[in-house]
């Protein structure tokens, strides 16, 4: 089943694509004149037709690799997506399920019987069960819990019982544990009886009597070290281990640090639970940096290219009208300084500069300090240097941009005086701007809050009423009456 | 050296870095009392306390993961950083200069002999040595040269040939080429000898007498088959190999979707060059994902938390000119209508509005095309039907936001001429801000560009300008003399 492409898979994938396409156009135009011909025989017609095209695109797909069925599936659109998966899901496992994002699997589950959804999960492990949970029904589920062995049960439980976030949520029970008094020889004779290792196994975990982690034996040892030495001469003692229930954000980031492939995790008493590999680390950061820009543009994460429109539509208007309401909030000071405007019209195309301005030095500082936040670069002892470091930068941007302003808007209108206020007003906007990019992203991670979430709206909003009020302000002070 | 931590590595972290820190200040406390001493012994005194320091800082990072000891520098402010720097650098090779970031490695390079730079890389690989080549000094790097023998040397500039986005620059040597002619003995025997195999060395590489590859040999083949068999038996020939010249994005989504450890990398004829392991890939998609967040805001990609001012400002004021430029410009066009704003001055506070909802849903377009692209799911087929989709849904947004603007505004104004000219103009620059949206980053995509690069700048300042005109000519026409 697993064919892989030589050397380009992006351009494999690519022609795989087109291929498809190709297939369902030439069948819609079938199709078609199917429909046209008058043939008594229409229905039959019909469904033998139909039957040859379901043919034709499982012949097309059924030497794909699941992740690569998976991203065709997701780059037709909806109609498309039905009509492959209807000729192809009898073909495939559960796998092809795993491989689609989350708002693609919906399109997918949506329509298939309950009895099909669990003949699926027959031949999955507990861990990648646990994946597709939240989006099967529930009948489908209990079907599912009902054909496990009672060890698989417990392990999807076991997984179920995390949150989200949580490391115990990521990990899966491919481990290989054994005991510390063996020697190689007889653990090269258990792997060789074995027949096959679980995927990423790069290690075996060593354990005591409690199931306690001792150490790890890593392949590369076992194959290096004479057969005849234990394991317990053997043995790495000095690894990486992770707890259930801790951040797997910490965790992706000491696989990182410490280029790891697999390692085992533990309870809170040190007691093997499963393991955690490369794999569901990497499909965690591509997640989680893909739900970030897309939440900060405002579109929900279970969005895909070729969601319904009332479903896009549905997903987006939150955010739009959280930025209707801000929007109206930071303007309604302008209502208030309307005289001021009447009497000095140029500050209606000067003042949303120095919004605006305000909004990206914010957004500049806000972005360093989320990102140095996610890295665990920020603690109690240095945030104050930081926050003297950006003030001074604020000062020193402020001061800079305000001369050009300044200078631009002197060119424009001649008028010296209103050229001061506009530099003025720039220059204590984007001082407003860098503290309020600060304080956001600090005291929301200072309330356990994910700092990135919503800083952006929240900043925008300020730098904005704050632009608008400093430039009409000063502008009312110094400028009118004159 | 490699001292890894008990389970919780990000909390042992912190722990490390507030030693560190609690270290500094002691020892900055001690050196203010040593200054305020009068005694003739000063120079000695001071010299002594100041190798006492060194001492201390010394032991209590000799243990450390190198990427730990990265971690602590990074975290640290300029000052501390170059005092942690001087004192342990000599007990660590280039390892740590390898693990912090590029513009942290800056500061530690800065102020270090050439001598110094060639010592510390006459411990790495061809491939590390790489990484740093582009932050070392010339000289430095003409010393490290002579030092290496040829072989390391053409590693090196093979590595070094090739642009920062292909795989090329990625690979690196550590790979074990075998022939399919022997048995599994002899090669379990080949590697008892080696003693040690590179990391990430999940699977042989099976090349014939030109090199070419023919097969992979997973380790777990190794472990699981009899000795007796051939190697030509047991190998893998439907495996992922990737080109030196491709694109290294690609090769990143290939190793997500086919779950790699490594593959081997060849040239245009099939030759084996080298090898791609998942840390280098996990490094990769870190590192743009980071950019990309950064760029967006405009921060460059080599700030760090405590880059000196001066260097931070110069960072961000190339985007905060170009800001400054797209600001003015599109607030140009509100000075053409300063006589449509005298005489309706609420236009003043409501055009900012449909300025900024055009940018807001113009983002969420671009956010998921630019997505799609980078996932390689829009292709000339599902194009159209993507237009058509976002054109709807603009529509409908466009029409809900319209409505829900003229309200707000009727409930302040009470004009219903103003609430429909507001309503009409927030659908049209949806409408506009949609198809803007949609065009930049698929005409950039289409001309070779990267999609994300500048897209929201662009958009923004359409908007705006838009946004302003629409709804000031609709005054105009409509309201204006009534």
């Amino acid at each position: 089943m697993d064919s892989l492409n030589p050397v380009d898979s992006t351009q494999f994938l690519q022609q795989q694509l087109h291929a498809v396409i190709a297939l369902l156009e030439k069948q819609e135009l079938e199709n078609t004149l199917v429909h046209k011909s008058t043939s008594s025989h229409h229905d039959l017609e019909e469904s033998l037709v139909f039957r040859q095209h379901h043919v034709r695109i499982q012949e097309k797909l059924f030497d794909l690799h699941p992740a690569d069925i998976a991203f065709i599936l997701e780059s037709l659109p909806l109609d498309q997506r039905q009509t492959v998966w209807q000729a192809i899901k009898a073909d495939h496992d559960g796998q092809v399920l795993l491989e689609v994002s989350d708002a693609v699997r919906e399109t997918l589950i949506t329509g298939m019987a309950d009895e099909e959804l669990a003949n699926f999960a027959s031949n999955l492990d507990a861990d990648e069960i646990a994946d597709l949970a939240a989006d099967l029904p529930k009948r489908a589920m209990l079907k599912i819990l009902r054909s496990l062995n009672s060890q698989e049960r417990s392990h999807l439980n076991t997984i179920l019982s995390y949150e989200d976030d949580q490391v115990g949520a990521f990990m899966d029970f491919g481990m290989i544990a054994i005991r510390d008094d063996l020697n190689l020889e007889a653990i090269i004779e258990f792997i060789r009886k074995l027949g096959k290792l679980p995927g990423h196994t790069d290690k075996l975990f060593v354990v005591d009597q409690h199931n306690i982690v001792k150490g790890v034996l890593p392949l590369q040892r076992l194959l290096t070290h004479e057969p005849a030495q234990q394991v317990a001469e053997v043995m790495v003692t000095d690894f990486v281990k992770f707890q259930v229930d801790h951040d797997t954000a910490d965790a992706a980031r000491a696989f990182e640090r410490y280029d790891l492939i697999s390692a085992p995790v533990v309870d809170n008493h040190g007691e093997l639970q499963g393991r955690l590999c490369v794999d569901s680390i990497l499909d965690f950061i591509r997640e989680k940096s893909d739900d970030d820009m897309l939440t900060q543009a405002g579109v929900g994460e279970d969005e895909d290219l070729f969601s319904s429109v009332w479903k896009s539509a549905k997903n987006r208007w939150g955010w739009l009208m959280i930025n209707v309401a801000t929007a109206f909030a930071s303007t309604r000071i302008i209502d208030v300084f309307q005289d001021t405007i009447l009497q000095l019209v140029a500050l209606a195309s000067l003042m949303p500069i120095v919004a605006a301005m305000g909004g990206n030095t914010g957004n500049q500082t806000s972005m360093l300090i989320i990102r140095s936040l996610a890295l665990g670069q920020i603690n109690a002892v240095n945030v104050r240097r930081l926050i003297k470091k950006e003030l001074t930068l604020a000062l020193l941007n402020g001061a800079f941009i305000g001369i050009i302003i300044g200078l631009l808007s002197w060119v424009l209108y001649y008028n010296l005086a209103l050229s001061i206020v506009i530099g003025s007003a720039m220059l204590i906007n984007l001082l407003v701007a860098v503290l309020v990019g600060l304080s956001i992203p600090l005291l929301r991670y200072k309330f356990g809050k994910d700092p990135a979430v919503g800083t952006s709206i929240m900043l925008t909003a300020i730098t904005d009423s704050m632009g608008f009020f400093i430039v009409l302000l000063l502008a009312r002070m110094f400028l009118i009456g004159r």
